[in-house]
């Protein structure tokens, strides 16, 4: 079989304006950005907003492999699936982050005969959203630091005086707004800035600081979250990104630069719009990382999807207890959308890895032996697909799950797996997926399955409500959305949480960044772990966002390289063409 | 009069499919990106390599303001002035940082009548190929941190056999990559990376780094003097980022990130195409900053423009000292292409402010005194002119002065000062220009001198070639590119080349950082300066550039914000457009 970039090479594809008018919107709708990409303008919501809204079916998966379970492809493959079945049909994936492009885990197109193409542009840089938003953030920060420095080098009196601006005091020790950058890049995790010769300030004052990875920046989470540019600008000029002296919150709006951010991002509001393989209509909106991220795509992109189209696929990162969750609980209580039918992405040896008798390690291939028929892995693993299963009905929401298959995989054990998933009393379904390798042909029966769950009533049941104590909130993501039999606040974490109370920052969301390795904030506990505990060692306001970031066990915001990075890989061949993409 | 952005609203704008039809391009060599801009693809370069190739205006300018004399503007103006006397023109840009759009200086997209449009476009993101060499950059900076991680955390021989790879045994104390940033932030010029808790190294190995801005990168000089993508690449895969432990230097291509630093380069290689207000097609490549780096704008832009066009006009950063200098040494030896006639801006405001009677400082408003008549300053203040004159007729090249009008200057005035160049000497004409104002109609004087000036014979005399010593070289540009009597290098600077000679990296150009304020390094020194010193106080090898860097004096690769950054301006209105750029 050809690889990923090969396939997509020699696919036919449509001119992007074909796609857009296909997919229903006007000419003065989208912008086309190249042969094969296009940004969709918000003009497009308000003529559509009375017509009827389709059915938004999230795809999910298992607690997955560090390599993913393929729910890209999966969401890709369902998409031309429903396409075969002559339904209008759109897909909603995040755009991928170029850390894990250049990193461990590669491109984040989907794969085989079930991609977003050109590939290679939705890997790298796409139309500059990350960007955009990596230099909004950015700007934040430098305006912090110069602020700092104008302030405090001859003292508040005569700044005020130069200036004509009151100053703002900000406390160099609090300041709570980090850098970013779209790299794996752990020497960045916690870095001293302002750093000078001897004992002069012409660098700025020093201080501690760090770098997150852009997807985990709040200004991602806005960027999925916002409705319009004027919400856009409303959520940004929210966001606090340092105390004073007296412990006040300082606002961008206070740095009066949530102006000059917003005007960084005014592209990035618009989903850029690209096709499948087999021309389905994609839109391409917002950041990965659903474990240390909001993690879905944006508002924005669902509600123009969902009013063109009949079935809009979208997908939520990793397992059920991580993206999924942000999902139902924060993006659906904002959007007032809750999703029609959940997708569970299952594979034989994602079940098997979730047996605990493999030892995965990210950064390390996956054992061949994982292909191997073994019942008693499959069993014990298959223990995780039934949580997952568990939680998505849960939510209310009706589940089928999908199979992926790989090539390696035993047709017996398939069925097998089949079988197992088809006895079981949850409002479930199941289809092998082949969507890799047979692109849209190789989803029908799942593209069936979904139209038949998403005929359901679904009574949309949330883990908590926003307006709930914000102890409750965490508490109902542990307990509920994990299965933990408690979750304990660090004295750190109590004292923000007393903080944010004070400041008035009650009313939010929760969002909780942990591994995505296991339902437990702990990477090697596999299966369907009960009794454990949620460590909360500390919290983050994202006020602009409009939830409280809790960091959950080891987690970190920065990825690192491994040993022999996929960057060693890519190269430009001959004729200019890019190789070693996948 | 309208602002710039309001200007730049009401004009009424070409598709930029018919920009490019007319200036000649085909419909295979470009691909729309959005209705105002274009990507330019280096197919055209094939086709058009047997046509004539038309003249090269190269715009420099006095020693500025900080502020900056209208150097854009007249650029933007003249090829407007071009135009109207029916000659076919396009116009070479570069594209403007975000660092100075959010700092003190603000757009640079020209000004009033004479623009480049959209100019919030041109201004921010544009087609992302500044974000795109910040990535790529960055990219290897994560690279090598990686490499020295996994190397020594358990080991060379640990590393080797895990990985496959051989150890590379990087001296961390001689990494001479820095990260880079599109943002003026002062706190990043100097910072700790690899910083952890207690006695972990989970975060990589603590060390001394600092950031520079993205257009200082060696990467944005590669961009601007590559004359294709294979050069791209080649020229990538050379760079120098660290020194192993027997002191031997470590190549991008030892890292094995060579290929997908190209790959993630390989839109930013094609010149983006926009129009100015009057729709003379302008291309935009490569990063500014004449100062800190080459600061020009490409030579594949210059490349497919003079094949295009009758005139090309372009720009080098700052005065005649500063990129002009690199224009002809640098990019112009590369290219084989001199200029075949330069312009130098100058101003009333700009000639007083050089007469050392007032007090200039970067980040603070230009007194109003400076526009109201005075003889002595402006008699003061000539002599910067003339020297500016007597440096470009020095290198063969023809010179134009084009007096940039401003609304507050007096008539008389500017006859006096138009009189005073018309007695000099020097192969020179003089033309008032009213670029901002009128567009091309104020502006057809100048451009009837430059085309009398580019008819003439070039006999073009850089300063320096390639295969000279490198002191020689560096004395050159000194003494002769800048009339200073000596140059010294500090004893770091004078290790670093003697090991640049071991290393075989001789045959290089150089390029000198230092101030732009001042002919000489120190920005408080007006006017004409002689008998002074140029300090060099540290070399940077930068091989697949081409050049070795210089820094002299107190120059710095990473500017600051002032106290009331421009970003304090930026918002979205309630239509949700753009507001308070200039």
């Amino acid at each position: 079989m050809l690889s990923d970039i090969e396939i997509c090479r020699v696919s036919k594809l449509l001119p992007i304006a074909e796609v857009a008018q296909r997919a229903g919107l006007l000419d003065s709708e989208f912008h086309s950005q190249g042969l094969h990409k296009a940004k969709v303008s918000l003009k497009s919501l308000k003529r559509l907003a009375p017509k009827p809204t389709g059915k938004l079916v999230l795809v999910t998966a298992i607690t997955p492999t560090p390599l993913g379970e393929g729910k890209t492809v999966t969401t890709i493959g369902l998409a031309q699936g429903l396409a075969k079945l002559n339904h209008s049909v759109m897909a909603c994936i995040r755009q991928p982050s170029m850390g894990p492009v250049f990193g461990v885990k590669g491109g984040a197109a989907g794969g085989g005969y079930s991609q977003v193409a050109p590939m290679e542009e939705l890997n790298l840089h796409l139309t500059g959203d990350i960007h955009a938003v990596t230099a909004a953030h950015n700007l934040a920060a430098a305006a912090i630091d110069a602020r700092i420095y104008h302030e405090q080098r001859n003292g508040y009196q005569d700044f005020e005086q130069r200036s004509g601006l009151k100053a703002l005091r900000i406390d160099s020790k609090r300041v709570v707004w980090k850098r970013v950058m779209d790299h794996n890049d752990r020497a960045l995790r916690m870095v001293t800035i302002g750093r000078n010769e001897a004992d002069k300030t012409i660098n700025g004052f020093e201080r501690e600081d760090g770098f997150d990875i852009s997807a985990a920046s709040e200004l991602m989470a806005i960027l999925a979250l916002a409705t319009d540019l004027k919400d856009l600008r409303a959520r940004i000029g929210k966001i606090v990104v340092a105390y004073d002296l007296n412990g006040n919150p300082v606002t961008t709006e206070d740095l009066q630069v949530a102006g000059a951010m917003a005007v960084s991002m005014k592209e990035a509001i618009e989903p850029t719009l690209m096709q499948t393989l087999e021309g389905v209509p994609t839109l391409i909106h917002a950041g990965p990382f659903a474990n240390i991220a909001h993690g879905n795509s944006s508002i924005i992109a669902d509600n123009i999807a969902t009013k063109l189209s009949e079935y809009t696929v979208t997908e939520g990162g990793f397992g059920s207890d991580m993206g999924f969750e942000k999902a139902c609980n924060i993006k659906a209580q904002m959007s007032g959308k809750a999703p029609d039918c959940a997708v569970i992405v299952a594979t034989l040896r994602g079940l098997k890895a979730n047996s605990g008798l493999y030892d995965l390690k990210p950064g390390q291939p996956i054992p061949e032996s994982l292909f191997e028929c073994d019942q008693n892995a499959l069993e014990a693993g298959f223990e995780n697909l039934k949580w997952h299963i568990n939680n998505v009905n849960k939510y209310g929401v009706p589940a089928v799950v999908a199979i992926n298959r790989f090539p390696q995989d035993s047709e017996q054990e398939l069925l097998a797996l089949k079988a197992m998933i088809e006895a079981l009393p949850h409002d479930v379904e199941v289809a092998i997926s082949e969507g890799f390798a047979k692109g849209g042909e190789g989803t029908v029966e799942l593209a069936q399955k979904v139209v038949q769950q998403t005929e359901k009533h679904v009574e949309f049941t949330p883990l908590y409500k926003f307006d709930q104590p914000t102890e409750e909130k965490l508490m109902a993501v542990a307990e509920l959305g994990y299965g933990a039999s408690s979750i304990t606040l660090s004295d750190k974490a109590k004292a923000q949480l007393e903080e944010f109370k004070t400041h008035g920052y009650d009313n939010l969301a929760v969002c909780l960044a942990k591994t995505p390795l296991s339902i437990s904030t702990i990477g090697s506990v596999k299966g369907a772990p009960s009794h454990f505990d949620v460590p909360v060692r500390e919290l983050k306001l994202c006020a602009g966002a409009g939830f409280i970031y809790a960091l959950c066990g080891n987690v970190m915001t920065m990825p690192g390289l491994p040993d022999k990075p996929a960057f060693m890989n890519l190269d430009l061949d001959e004729n200019g063409d890019i190789v070693g993409l996948s």
